[in-house]
């Protein structure tokens, strides 16, 4: 072994370790209603033994796991984090390590925000295997079931999802967001994680040339059966979102789309009344 | 009656038609791999009567339909279509009013691309109840399984979805896209149906000032026992589609996250073996 350098010596290390290490499977929740998970997801769930879930995953969700299955929250909230990142990572390496397969369960879809990116990656490098099991994520449950296609031949032929979080240290904290990109017409702007800097969103779009009279919609707790949107304008929709207490989860949906949530709205009622 | 105006007369008939009419469900088959579906699609279609399908959705998916039930291809390949889409709605609204339930099986998701918001508003101005299910869509399916993280804190903040079909009539059909948008930094950009139309669509974005050495690969098939990556650079990759014969669908990953598929893809080969 004393004749192996550092790199190899670390290499070889991963390579051991995860050659014994059972599988993390990073699990996509979908956007609240249990009955969309994936047919592999709740196969997954119902196996599982130790579970790793966020915020974002309702009770019903995690009723599906078995009950004497661990399981363990490390949930993010905006700004209050339980465990950091590379905590959960090492808590995932650690139980893997131990021959424990794992589910890590995420909010939506692994690979879109959630930061399953990162998971993923730390895993294949210790050399712990794992798969990946896609979830309906939060902007396809609010468009279905709000009534939002996100593509439509009249009034978008693209759809961008981005976040509305805020970056930076300290006072200088702000949302750092390509705006002259999200101000482009003809698309749908999903974003998720703005319901706090709704305003700044709003105002930057405008600024950035969206004709301030682009629906703009709210879609809070998408899916759920407490679900609620708020309608306006990407000039209104700040102040609604005040005067109705809207909270977080909550997405944005911004451009031509929104604006047939009334009409395809209506119906989803009526079909599900 | 003779009293009612034209728009009024028009309401009143459209209300009577869907007064009696039995619902109509657009459902999302996911990407290809039946285990992708949502449990909320399979209970649905495990209950159909009368089934409407598209060209992409597989024949594992359709085995989920009862044997009785009747299933009708109305299909859409690039340029040619069994029935327009037109003939498919006013085929729906038929079989709705005569209150038979439709399912309306779309690959993918409803509202992402496959015209499903056309539908649901012509189901709406006709009073038919309509519910909406959402499916994973074949972005989805292919970063998860090729390992593709959509978004990614080194790599992308955002992700797009547009597609790559040809737009217009004879000798000036082209791609029609916001190349300029398309070409900026920091987002991974995913392009629905544009394998005929790649070489355009790579050479358009290194002019708007995409980076030549930008990762880029084709994912044939997403999900499916026979899915394929094709890795390169925005650059390279319409020669390696040629050279490898790529073939719809599939799927055009652009973008950071693009390069991270030979790390992210053997484990999960690993995993699954």
């Amino acid at each position: 072994m004393s004749v192996i350098d550092e790199p190899l010596r670390f290499d070889a290390r991963a390579l051991l370790a995860g050659a014994g290490a059972a599988k993390v499977t990073l699990v996509g929740a979908g956007p609240g209603d249990p009955e969309l998970l994936t047919l592999k997801a709740a196969k997954a769930l119902g196996a599982a033994r130790v579970v790793l879930y966020d915020h974002l995953v309702g009770d019903e969700v995690l009723d599906l796991v078995p009950k004497q299955a661990h399981r363990i929250y490390v949930g993010k909230r905006a700004g209050h984090h339980t465990l950091s990142q590379s905590a959960i990572i090492e808590l995932m390496l650690r139980l893997a390590r131990s021959g424990k397969p794992v589910l890590r369960l995420k909010g939506g879809d692994p690979y879109i925000f959630g930061r399953g990116g990162e998971e993923a990656q730390a895993l294949a490098l210790a050399g712990v295997p794992f798969e990946v099991i896609p979830g309906i994520s939060a902007a396809q449950g609010a468009a279905a079931s709000a009534g939002m296609p996100l593509t439509h031949r009249d009034h978008a032929c693209s759809v961008v999802f981005t976040t509305g979080h805020l970056r930076g240290e300290g006072e200088t904290r702000t949302v750092d967001l390509d705006w002259e990109m999200l101000a482009r017409p003809r698309q749908t702007v999903v974003i998720y994680m703005g319901v706090g800097t709704l305003p700044i969103i709003c105002e930057q779009l405008i600024r950035h040339g969206l004709p301030p009279d682009t629906p703009a919609a709210v879609v809070e707790r998408a899916t759920r059966p407490d679900e609620r949107t708020i309608d306006g304008t990407v000039e209104s929709l700040p102040t609604l979102a005040l005067v109705h207490g809207v909270k977080a989860p909550a997405l944005i949906v911004i451009g031509g789309v929104a604006g047939l949530h009334p009409v395809l709205k209506q119906s989803t009622v009526a079909a599900t009344a």
